[in-house]
């Protein structure tokens, strides 16, 4: 079996073998290929059952000489456990074990495909949070006219106050801007409309806070203006952001069955569709969770990537590629030089 | 020029002549499309400055005979108008007028494709609220694997007490019932997961009101349901739901953008996309405004849709025919009789 690789300079990304629907299989693939996709940079401690782990990593692929060490942990936690009670109940989860491997120095950073509230639980509570940030984040990507939008808080927070829409504007721009190059990311505040005194109290509130932010601040933008690309972030509650997500997740799916549904009894058109499938799944792959890898919690000490329940081994590998990059990019020491206790 | 038709029996719709970003050559056109589409059961009374509609009305087309009234009004409240500085300032504004018609009781409905704003808060001022409504609201569709579902609230109101929340499930259920012919609509509460203690304490307390209603309430629903069909009706506060709307509106000219991309430098993979793009067309078509015409204001003492800003011929014609059919199926009548003052 592989062991511990402690080589310098390889950033070390604990790996919950047990997180998803389709675990650990496509945990196992995903890390096999992110160590191929990266030789000499990574290094993976996948965290799981050690005796099952053994059996499932195949012999073959060089599997025995990747830098791929197996961590005991004896419990999982479900899609279906409450995150709180099951963070008390299984001390020895996987999520918990994979998580404090960064606290003990022995990893940087930890992804996992599992529950998603249990995942942002118990990254708070163990690596704990950012001085000076009230509410850790999550953020959601979303394709847009003019590449990516990150749309932050994606769900973490359902009632927010204005001074965590600011964090979240802070800490989604920090973010866009390390990795994705982009020298002063625009941010927009999601609102009803563009003039600054719409929308609830808070999110005028926000609008005030974000304007003498020094960020690259576009003021307002609106549902359809994220799609559009105006803005490189979109600062939204928890509750509006967790929706969109999932309602944007469900666009490809509902059109399928659309086209499905318009060609059923059609054989002439169906054959007419055929050649135009690809450009059609090419369009749509844009709305699609696998290409994104997961989402990011920022604002805690250390790296935590929260992946979809359904991933592939391709978003499991891009969930680890980008866990190194936000390791190396210093992501945590910018957002500390940014925070200002409240 | 057509002269007041009052025949017993007709369903008498006022028409916004100037409301919408083409107006008000398809607002004319809508009208006389309606009248063409309903020649026994409509009127209408087209609102807005006399000469000008007098000449922007065809001669053909049977139009001097139609039961089509001019009703003057000289101001027009603009799409850049703030709602309430208007109304106070452009008293024979075309909305105002428009309104009007219905508590003089010269007209049973009032449509407009205009400021969304100031037709909302006119609509409330003039018409008044039914009682035990304490705040009227906007439905939108969207197009659902099982039909069609009614998000309400859609931005009538941004912040909302449970109570609100209530009232727009039960006047959402009245209307979708009545309109769709839906024996006991499905209803549900958007929320981030589908446990009842998820959410904001507003929609954990909505969640309890909902549950004792009455009501055929499902539960919390999530932003992916919406699509799947899982509820005919779907709460929220008009917050998240003016964001999902127009998120929404935006799709169609996403995907558009996406596959002209994909296939610009492409001739050959362009060329085999024709013969799919009517079915893609179709496909889209169900996130189109325009097949639903418009969207109901519920909760007022009378009948008011108000329609997107970029209405063609048709969606004004399917709005004035959706004004009738409120009319008809008796709405409000039904929506008092469930109100119960709280």
């Amino acid at each position: 079996m592989p062991t511990s690789s402690s080589d310098i300079g390889r950033v070390r990304v604990a790996v919950d073998a047990m997180g998803g629907d389709f675990a650990p299989a496509n945990v196992i693939r995903g890390s096999i290929d992110a160590l191929a996709a990266d030789r000499e940079g990574l290094e993976i401690l996948l965290v799981g059952p050690a005796d099952r782990l053994r059996q499932e990593i195949p012999a073959g692929e060089g599997g025995r000489e990747l830098p791929l060490t197996i961590v005991g942990a004896s419990e999982v936690i479900t899609m279906k456990d409450s995150a709180t009670a099951a963070l008390k109940q299984k001390k020895d989860s996987t999520i918990a074990v994979g998580l404090r491997l960064q606290t003990d120095h022995r990893a940087d950073a930890f992804v996992s495909a599992g529950n998603t509230g249990a995942v942002m639980s118990a990254s708070t509570l163990i690596l704990g949070r950012i001085v000076g940030v009230a509410r850790p984040t999550i953020g959601a990507f979303f394709p847009s006219e003019s590449g990516v939008c990150l749309l932050v808080d994606a769900g973490a927070n359902v009632d927010c106050k204005p001074r965590h829409l600011l964090e979240f504007g802070i800490m989604g721009s920090i973010y866009t801007s390390a990795m994705f190059g982009i020298g002063k990311p625009a941010v927009g505040l999601l609102n009803v409309g563009e003039e600054e005194s719409k929308g609830t109290e808070a999110v005028v509130e926000a609008h005030a806070l974000l304007s003498a932010s020094g960020l690259n601040f576009i003021g307002n933008v609106e549902g359809r203006d994220i799609l559009q690309g105006r803005a490189h972030v979109v600062v939204c509650d928890g509750f509006t952001g967790n929706v969109l997500l999932k309602f944007g997740e469900s666009i490809p799916a509902f059109f399928k069955g659309r086209i499905s549904g318009y060609v059923a009894d059609k054989p002439l058109k169906k054959l007419l569709m055929v050649p135009a499938l690809g450009t059609f799944r090419s369009a749509m792959k844009s709305l699609d969770y696998e290409e994104y890898g997961g989402v990011p919690l920022l604002g805690v000490k250390g790296v935590s990537i929260i992946g979809h329940g359904k991933s592939t081994p391709k978003a499991v590998m891009n969930m680890i590629l980008k866990a190194k990059e936000m390791v190396e990019k210093n992501i945590n020491g910018l957002i500390e030089q940014a925070m200002v206790p409240a």
